[in-house]
Formats: structure tokens, C-alpha cells, sequence
């Protein structure tokens, strides 16, 4: 028991609930009770979800996603396009492009982005790995996909200058208006972006 | 492996991290990525906080809230005012009101409340048990304070209806206008019973 008098396991799941990111001390009171409510087999499966993510989730060698095996399904299937590698920040990065079918080639995670502020270097990032691997597979064009922040375009920039002199096409995805989003409210960057990289119709 | 290219045990955890209240999808998978991601001591101690809540914590057999003993360490208090309990629908609300510090007699969890479109009668509630205690504990006065709601309106009269006979007072905490709110951004109803229930100063 503690000082708010809820049994020490719960008050200890409540702690370690609130260390996730957007979970607050409120919002993991409220999971925690969830979890005490449900059934058994669910606090069991949940368990051990995070411990087998945990043990049996390994990072592939050659791209740097999450993967069961190493080299991961995608670095492995023959049916890809092998001259083009996109290159992206995050493992879930790779997922919303994977789940958007508008990219057949395989992918390279860096695992973040060139930081100084943060004190994230070029050494810090799978970027000598990206260099070996565009040599060794013989890749025709890389697609940087990091996000639209100055890191993200300053990190596009540094893997141009790197990447280019070697023969190889450098790509930016697009920026501009979102589809489906309302031009009122799409910030001046952006829109002057947009405007300024206008396609003819 | 699945369709979205993601190894099993995170899908996995993904898919049950989506089960708890209030995390979809895109935040289940920012929360899975976490925990892969946070050190091996994280997975483990959270695993073990799932486990101890749903193996550890019981119920007080007195005030049907959750305790790592039975009676609570409320209920076997004898520094709390025995002559008032207070009655909540979960136990949330009781950990609410204890925070406020507002009250320093005993507590009692309903469980719920009546509500016959969602099937709850009186019977599915601990409401057999606290007519019991309030007549095995000689107590005085009975604060009801279910969720302003018209189902908590409504068990409030249901149980005043069963109390009131025994010679035990019954009463309903107070509603109005919260502390810090803004008159203006109160609903109606708030503010006609605000102004039915004003106090002399």
C-alpha cells in the first residue's frame, strides 16, 4: 500500500504504464484498471507480447528494420526492384511508405537523422552501412525519404553530396499540399513550396 | 512475418497494446516501437506489473475496492470516521475523492451502476452488500456519489429509496459550477442547478 492507497502491483503498473511516451499518470490509472478488470489470458498474452518483442525481434543486417530473420523479408524477396533503395528515418517511416504501395525497391532505415543539437552525428547513423550497400548492390537511385524538418533536409542534403559523385541518382520525395487537405490551412512553407515546385497539367 | 512487413511478436503486441481503452492502432504501434526500443529491464519490470496486478490484487470483501489485503487498509482504519460511508460506481472515483482530501469516512464500490439499457439491474451491483454493512455498522449517514449522469441520478434515488427506511441519512454530493470554471462554457444544465441550489453567504 501507498501513500494513495491503491495496492502496491497496481500503483507499480500505473508507474511503469506512465513511462510510455503520450501516456500520462491519468490516462495509465485508467489501462492499469483496465488490465486488473480483463480477463486473465489477457494480461497473460499483453505479458508476453512485450517480452517476446523484446527477445524475438532482431534488426536486419542490411536494411536496419525490425525483422524476424536477418535479411528480412523485404531485403530478401527477389520480386523487388533492386536498383532503387529508399532511405528513411524510423522503422515506422518504412511501414507508412510499405503500406502506401507507392514503392516497389527495398529500404534503408538510418535510425534517426544528422542532429547537432542533439549531438547525432553521421557516425551515429547507418549512413557507412547505406554507402557500402548502394556500391555492393549496385543501386541506381537512392529516394531519400526523411521527414520535411530542417535535420530531415539537412540529412538529404549530406547523403546528396555523399552519394551522387559515386553515379548514383538522388531523389527527394515530394513536399507539398497534402492531399485531401484544405489550402487555408496549410502553413506559408508549405504552400510557397508547393507553389514553387508546380507541376504542368 | 505479415502482410505489413512487420515481425510477428510486434504485431502481436501491437494488436493486443489495441485492446486497451482508448489506443488505436497508429498509437499502439508508436507504443510497441517503445518498448522494443527501451532497455530489456523496461519489458521485463512492465511484463511483471501486468502479472502481479492481475495475480496480486484482490478485492475488500468490506468496500469492494481493490486491495492487496482483505479488509482494505480503509476499511481497517480506525482513525476514519466510522458514522459515514461513501458510495462510489468504481474505483476510481473512490481514489478520486480521496485525493481531495474531502472526506474521512469509508468507502463502498458499487461496481456500476442501474442501468437497464446496458442489462445492469441492482442485482449486478454491491448493493445487497452495503444495505448489510450500513446495518451491521451502525452507520449514520450514507454520501452518495455516483457520476452525475441520469443512470447515477438514479441508483442515487434507488439506494436513498432502500436507506432511508433503515433511519440512515442519505446524501448526494453537491452539483454545480466546478472550481476554476468558466460560467460561460458551462452547459445548462450545470447552471440551472447551480442556481436552484445556490447557498446563502
Amino acid at each position: 500500500m501507498n501513500r494513495t492507497g491503491l495496492p502496491d502491483p497496481i500503483s507499480k503498473l500505473i508507474n511503469e504504464l506512465s513511462k510510455l511516451p503520450g501516456i500520462g499518470e491519468k490516462n495509465a490509472t485508467r489501462l492499469a484498471f483496465h488490465i486488473f478488470r480483463a480477463q486473465d489470458s489477457y494480461a497473460q498474452s499483453l505479458s508476453r507480447a512485450i517480452i517476446d518483442t523484446k527477445t524475438k525481434v532482431i534488426v536486419c543486417t542490411t536494411c536496419f528494420n525490425f525483422a524476424s530473420h536477418s535479411p528480412c523479408t523485404i531485403c530478401k524477396d527477389t520480386e523487388r526492384d533492386p536498383d532503387s533503395i529508399c532511405v528513411v528515418e524510423e522503422p515506422l517511416d518504412q511501414l507508412a511508405i510499405e503500406r502506401s504501395r507507392g514503392f516497389t525497391g527495398r529500404y534503408h532505415v538510418l535510425n534517426g537523422v544528422i542532429s547537432p543539437i542533439d549531438g547525432i552525428g553521421p557516425e551515429d547513423l547507418r549512413i557507412k552501412e547505406l554507402i557500402a550497400r548502394v556500391e555492393r548492390e549496385s543501386v541506381k537511385e537512392v529516394i531519400v525519404a526523411t521527414n520535411p524538418s530542417v535535420e530531415g533536409e539537412a540529412t538529404a542534403l549530406y547523403l546528396a553530396k555523399l552519394i551522387k559523385p559515386l553515379g548514383i541518382e538522388v531523389s527527394r520525395i515530394a513536399h507539398g499540399v497534402p492531399m485531401g487537405g484544405d489550402i487555408e490551412y496549410i502553413d506559408e512553407i508549405t504552400l510557397s513550396k508547393a507553389i514553387r515546385d508546380r507541376k504542368h497539367i
